[in-house]
């Protein structure tokens, strides 16, 4: 039975491994130290970056790797369109939001149009956790209530406000009194409710408590009395099912809130569910979700940091991908391919209460430079039409990884949309999450000049999340690299 | 009487204005409409900026402005050194800090370098609202508390736990239930008891609990039953017993706090106290304030956003013109003239508790291209000696404006160190605030093509704060704008 991961304990280098390193690896993480204990390394052995072009990366030794994690690069390393317009905006003028300037305004216009005509607003913040923290109080002024939902595995941000509705922070970070989790929307292990209806009543929590293995859940489920018939393995269900049962985890959430004199804010949450393992489908779960957080009086804060700026292959949104007009709409790591930019969007009515009382300005937000590099980034994924590439490269990337598994017992599920795919390792012939061959396998690939990591409740799943401009080939290095490694590994 | 202000009703464009601007500008404001409600412009009449070098700024017309208003560009727009450093760095690559990088370590050990041993761990964020959110959790980690202490109009950013802590945003924003403010250290209008031991006894509250008029405030003290003999001008108290005062304060608010079951965390203040109204003397008055602060078992953040990176002329740090070395420091703006970069630096007994157990990452924070634009302003600044430069200019500059005192009363007070400044403007006569003239005296300015702004509880007092490569003929240039802004007033 693993136990429970957090952030801390995945993929990371510590001090006890140094012996193991080359004298300047060794050295480069010794200076470290004046970081203080918070930052970590990936990997048992450090990779220590100079170069990068595309989705290739090179180290100081001139090795180059495969880039098969990083999605701030989205246009891909050192573009050279926003490098130029980097050098050409700070060459000229960068200042603040309180003087008239075009590229604000005209950045605004484009990526507004790529949104619904609802969302008609947009404020434009350095990082993702400033567009959550500032989403979040807007929200709370809007409806008046202080109640937050979020999945069990969530991250969304490092500040006060977001670090609290994060519970991927694992327990050392205290969640806050007002929040609520609900389960990861988890196709591969829970044991769900068959309901053709919003909200149902009997109590599901012993069919998902430990989620590890759906047919003890299921049995557990059956030994509290509940008909065996009204189960479901959750992977089986329709999206309406799916999104009835997760739309019954929100009542039950913001029941609990009322019963605590708590009133509900809102839903935020990220519609791939990335941080909590990837589960982005059956597509349209989320509707019936979010119908339900509507009426129960909230609003849904989109987290688009893992899945906008066309990452799905489907759409440039995530929440377009499932077909539904959020509330309030937030992004960051992969909207100027580097430099510290993020936007909040919202519809008007939403945006109202707080930006018409409360002053918020943002020194460094909206500037010149950052804005022309999210506009370059923007015109690239346009042009080399990464949304396309996405899913054509995603597409055959994850059938390729599909296609390990029946050699390959170790890879439980292969989930994702686009390219953001998550592959699950386990105990072959269970569902058991093994977070050591995972992360033997990150260090294995990266032996091989293969760069990822892991995410999810157990550290266990691949989190496969290349820089948009990923080809066929080098989908083709990774699978090749990934199969040499299960072989050594035996699994 | 003039009304409190906040910061939402200064020197700021509202749309009932536009009908006075030219036909490119009004479209510009208009098109601002999707950044809703929050985002102000300066001006009546807002300006337009394409082009800066130095401490000049050019509009779309051409006509070329001084700015003696921005300490983001800090080493000068468009600075050539830094734009380089931008260009070379971009062009190669730009990831996090969970790769090796010899950036982020290299202006680890330059910028600590510049503080006292003591300091000597450092982490990096995007933007000062980031590295005081940060820091103020640091703090509570470390002392088990919750209970902040800051001035009162002090403004430390924008997230939902630095808003709480940030009075001058007005009243529209709650300030958090376990904060506490202490008097601005106004040496303009306070009357204080003398006293020669900390932790005077005797509520001081009437003396300035108006704060606006000294004599007014000395009589009420008086009628009050006080006598008159321990009361002191604050202007002409020495920097211990102006020290005493606020310290204090500061026992006040602590006793405050733990009547309501609070424990005190820390203090949160810039040495400077630059949103108050710029107030950084007698040098010396911090000593037995932070001496206090400790004794009650709290810490001091120093923030440096505003006095920091050379601008007060005779120190680095605005702590270190104070003589004192903080627990925790933070920075933002001044720091890589104008990409999205922040720092939190403290002690390691006091960072330890939080960030060795609880995860914290920060994805753009301390990246390639963000630390060398930061490390090319730090070497910038010393090859040009902004520090000299800060001292010398601003000398000039602060002799220049008490110069025009004596023709024109309504300059009630100048105050400030190195190249930032506060010109208070008062009706003449009286200390009373005249936001109004203070007002028109920035669209003069800016019709003489001069840019700056105004700041304090009541909005009327000029804060003149250039980039610190700003010339002496800069200052000859605002200070004879100024003086014929007087003259066109008949003030």
């Amino acid at each position: 039975m693993a136990t429970r991961s957090t952030i801390m304990d995945t993929n990371s280098f510590r001090p006890d491994m140094a012996d193991a390193l080359d004298e300047q690896t060794r050295k480069l993480t010794e200076e470290r130290e004046v970081l203080g204990p918070a930052y970590r390394l990936f990997y048992r052995t450090p990779v220590h970056l100079v170069k990068g072009r595309g989705a290739r990366l090179w180290d100081a030794d001139g090795t180059e790797y495969l880039d098969v994690y990083n999605n701030v690069a989205s246009v891909g390393h050192a573009n050279e369109r926003v490098v130029q317009a980097i050098t050409d905006q700070a060459s000229q003028l960068n200042t603040h939001t309180r003087y008239l300037h075009e590229n604000v305004l005209h950045y605004a216009e484009d990526i507004l149009s790529t949104m619904p005509e609802e969302i008609d607003r947009i404020m434009f913040q350095c990082t993702g956790s400033e567009a959550n923290d500032l989403a979040v109080r807007v929200a709370q002024t809007y409806t008046g209530g202080e109640g937050i939902i979020v999945t069990a595995e969530a991250y969304h941000g490092n500040t006060e406000l977001t670090s609290a509705l994060s519970p991927a922070l694992g327990t050392a970070q205290p969640v806050g009194p007002t929040m609520r989790m609900i389960p990861t929307p988890d196709t591969y292990r829970l044991v769900i409710p068959v309901s053709d209806t919003l909200a149902p009543t009997i109590n599901t929590g012993i069919a998902y408590s430990e989620g590890i293995d759906t047919d003890a859940a299921a049995l557990a489920a059956m030994q509290a009395g509940l008909e065996s018939g009204a189960l479901i393995r959750a992977g089986e269900a329709s999206a309406e099912q799916f999104g009835n049962w997760m739309a019954g985890e929100v009542h039950r959430a913001v029941a609990d809130m009322n019963r605590h004199g708590i009133k509900f804010a809102g839903l935020l949450a990220d519609s791939i569910f990335s941080s909590d393992g990837v589960y982005p489908d059956p597509v349209g779960f989320l509707k019936p979700v979010i119908d339900t957080v509507h009426e129960l009086g909230g609003v849904w804060i989109a987290d688009e940091v893992q899945p906008g700026f066309t990452r799905t292959g489907d759409a440039f949104w995530g929440f377009e991908r499932q077909g539904i007009v959020p509330d309030l709409v937030t992004s960051g790591k992969p909207m100027a391919n580097g430099l510290p930019t993020s936007l909040m969007a919202a519809r008007h009515e939403v945006l109202e209460p707080f930006a018409g009382s409360i002053p918020y300005f943002n020194t460094f937000g909206g500037n010149p430079v950052c804005m022309g590099a999210a506009q370059a980034t923007l015109n690239v994924m346009r042009d080399d039409d990464t949304q396309g590439n996405a899913k054509h490269v995603g597409r055959l990337f994850k059938e390729g990884v599909i296609a390990l598994q029946p050699a390959h017992a170790c890879i439980g599920d292969v989930r994702g949309a686009g390219l953001y795919i998550g592959c699950e390792i386990v105990k072959p012939g269970t569902k058991e999450p093994d977070q050591k061959a995972a992360l033997d396998m990150l260090e294995l690939l990266r032996d091989r000049h293969i760069l990822t990591s892991v995410c999810g409740r157990f550290g266990n799943i691949l989190k496969l999340r290349p820089p948009l401009v990923f080809t066929e080939d080098d989908g083709n290095f990774f699978l090749e690299g990934f199969e040499s490694v299960l072989l050594e590994l035996g699994l």
